[in-house]
């Protein structure tokens, strides 16, 4: 299955129960659009947060996080790994 | 040991050869600087190349990076991960 990375920005301020709770939430209801999200990474002080994700499409990862209130600002196929 | 996410922009068309020996090349001298970086990501479409990595600042992410050729556009501490 491809791989994402999404970036949100402003997100300053960011808390580790917010990302958390953020986190959770797509975790909740990914498996609607047939999407994993693997892992995030917040910088509270740029406000952006970066989530790793298995999915069909860019659509599908965009989907999840529209329905749970954060819709990503990019989303990049990622399919080289190292 | 905090944890950084760098950026790198305009790498359109990189391959995996290519992406395996940048990662490569920071390996061999990370150590010189307190760095490890944990994985990397491209899409080779946008060219934008993401590295996960522990160091002991945001400069010595940049140095490893700078010293190996391929000086990254933005370093993000992320402090939180989910």
């Amino acid at each position: 299955m491809p791989m994402f990375m999404d970036v949100h920005h402003g997100m300053t301020g960011i808390t580790e129960e917010q990302l958390k709770a953020a986190h959770q939430a797509d975790l909740s209801i990914e498996g609607e659009e047939g999407v994993h999200f693997q892992q995030a990474w917040a910088d509270p002080e740029s406000g952006t947060v970066y989530c790793l994700s298995n999915a069909p499409s860019r659509e599908a990862v965009q989907k999840i996080h529209e329905r749970t209130g954060h819709p990503a600002d990019e989303i990049h196929p990622v399919p080289l790994v190292v």
